[in-house]
């Protein structure tokens, strides 16, 4: 019985991460550049490394309505320690909230292999992929925000990948799609944040398996923000929703 | 390297909890007997094993406002499994949520040792631990209820426990204690259901360190519940809340 | 915005949960129904009800080595809440661990629709599926077991399953798979009790979607116990296991 | 019922965080001065910046061993969303893994107000503290390792701190204490890496209450690495564990 890991090596007074001695790492090597180095295997290029940077920036927080803020902050007011409460957030992390990252990602990643294949250009792949998707009723995920009409992270993300000059194939699809589903819908329905970042990660050459894990990365420290807002600011079990109820089950009846 | 379990012996078609085969507990033994011999060693008496029972089912549901069923719920909404919904409720059980029970039992067990240690009633051991409370200005926990007034949960759980002679010391001293935080307080601040349920417990002879599990056990039935029909009735990322924010951090600013 | 719940109504002094008063509920119907009663919106008939019981009993525990023990008590040594700790184990029930109950039982209830809607046998329905999923190359769950090849919780479950004359459709294809893969494999792979549980839920007229919340809420008890077995057994951070390491990343190697 | 917080400002198309526009700082302020500012309020010195970077790559791993990487890689293992996993990981944070940042940094700290109180030295002060703890057998955190005997990380996260010339009052009370421990164990009991790492957000302002967050962000990084190696490299449900295991439990009975 043996594991197998290419992350570590613990040795005493000895740390090996991905080759490299961790003590060179601390404090020489930015810290979004390490994760990028766990999760890839591989320190970035300059390049790499500011556009990871900046995607776990446009992902530290939403404010207290997204199903992770809720959730990290309802489970901190049942006294409980910051970690506890921290990885309820992260809980909620799912296909509907930060999801769009990982099978945006896939969509894409996909498409680019078929284009490629079959010699097409991006805007023939995209009018392929939004028929398909109409005729199959499937949603096409990482378009439109139920708040932004003009994300301001999707702007300032994609403007960086031009000028870090990692835009490419992936985006050019991306792009298309848009106006191919404007098109096709007869009203804009705009990249969204999650989109963009589905779109960059795969012209960085990332595993879509790893989408929600970028999403997780940069939001972990809002949810942490908000369990010590919560505990330091607000008293335990405290009323937090004005919820009126309403109880539509069966009528009040004895048993039998 | 070894690991040492009093609780289950598994061997292949051969499985021995407690020192009873599986397929005999199976259909046989009700499964809140089970529930006990795991937590205890062995059997119930058919006394304990009832009252086991009714506290499970008086810990089951408060509709959807405490913090566990928000979380869940809330979990579920970002479209994730059930069992990863459900456990996030269960992270909310804290000292502030459920917490009452184990640390009613552990203030009703130190109680009751003191008490038989020198020699005093009940009504003299409530009157000594009331006026250290109040010198201390540490809450006692178990009293009193954000939404009941006369609990019928309570009343429920302490007439099955006479009814089933399991009323003893510890039951006798909460119920002394109540007295004396009215008189005290000079009002009404009742024993609520999870001060019942710490006393009762500790009458079965339970250690308080098992006071959240009696609450956990029960409650993930409702969760369970409550995670399911958020599932199966409610859209994903459904706006769940009427939250008006307000946010009172810096002015905005521009970066240095 | 409002919250519509056929769960529990809540009003001061007054719990009514599927109809039923807390109060009444409480030591009169056993914990088993009431969650039945939770689950399915309805009180069990007497043979529901014990079936139900013998499910819930048929989960607690396989001992030390299941994902979700481990899981638990790794948490737990890391000096957390009996809650934290518990909901750990839970967050392991997935499609691999547990998760064949729900996907089995999926698999059944629509070979039964099939079955029905084309007036085939058990026989030719099991036929015509296994010959599929040999086809397809997919895995039928709920086969197999890594530890036992009679397995006497599956046995038990059976045989309870007829006298209790549960036993149907759901049970008699399982049986109808069971004998056309052995004959296809040319060797037994007996039903599993993940299998036997995903058949029986599905006679009883649950929804596969629920599959993953019987064996977590019979589970949940086991993990309960296996936690207060570590944190009152055990000293915190403790040498669990004897892992021997390989590292296998890149070469020790200094920093750019 | 209103929600107030100083985190992030939410209007469409608008998102503001501790009073800076997202956009601004995606991609110009690094994320690990982000964080800072997300759990301080305001955004870093160039000093502090680099200090907050170095901590959180100090916690990034200790390969396979350590409790959250047994949790996430094994909750991984049934078949979970990563997002699941890497929560179950950060479960296990508590006052045994990764706590000592927390209780060590409100030791130091409460120390610090004492001594400025009482107008001591940090010799003198260690020499009290050392001395009381002695008495009450109370064990003293951040001090000693189960693996390392100097850890490089203490060594590179002291000296960036000299460079940064961030050390202060707490680091020399800890080097005091380290002194004074080793003269009274009579062997050197070396600052750890979460004493090293409370002695220094100790002095840079940081409240104790967040001790267990510096751990949790800078780890969840590698989390996320362990949970992808698992969910790529290994099979789901995968024997992980040579436990030999040992019931000593009851004898094997029958049920009454």
């Amino acid at each position: 019985m043996k594991w197998t890991t290419k992350i570590t090596k613990v040795e005493p007074n000895h740390l090996v991460t991905r080759g490299y001695r961790q003590e060179d790492l601390i404090g020489n090597i930015p810290f979004p550049h390490v994760i990028y180095l766990l999760l890839k295997g591989g320190l970035p290029s300059k390049e790499h490394g500011r556009m990871m940077d900046a995607i776990l920036t446009a992902c530290i927080d939403h404010g207290v309505t997204p199903p992770s803020s809720i959730a990290s902050r309802t489970v901190a007011s049942g006294g409980v320690p910051l970690p506890t409460a921290v990885a309820a957030g992260i809980l909620s992390i799912g296909d509907a909230h930060g999801g769009a990252i990982e099978k945006g990602a896939k969509f894409l990643q996909d498409g680019i292999t078929c284009m490629n294949k079959e010699g097409k250009t991006a805007e023939e792949m995209a009018k392929i992929l939004v028929k398909e998707s109409k005729e199959k009723h499937k949603r096409i995920l990482g378009f439109g925000h139920r708040v932004h009409t003009s994300d301001p992270r999707t702007k300032r993300l994609f403007s960086l990948a031009n000028e870090l000059n990692i835009a490419g194939d992936h985006i050019a699809l991306s792009k298309a799609m848009e106006r191919e589903l404007e098109k096709s819908a007869g009203r804009k329905l705009p990249i969204n944040v999650d989109g963009a970042i589905a779109a960059i990660i795969s012209d960085m050459g990332f595993d879509w398996r790893l989408g929600k894990a970028f999403f997780l990365l940069g939001r972990v420290a809002g949810l942490t923000a908000h369990v010590y807002e919560e505990q330091t600011r607000e008293k335990p079990m405290r009323k937090m929703f004005t919820v009126e109820c309403e109880y539509d089950g069966p009528e009040e009846r004895d048993i039998p």
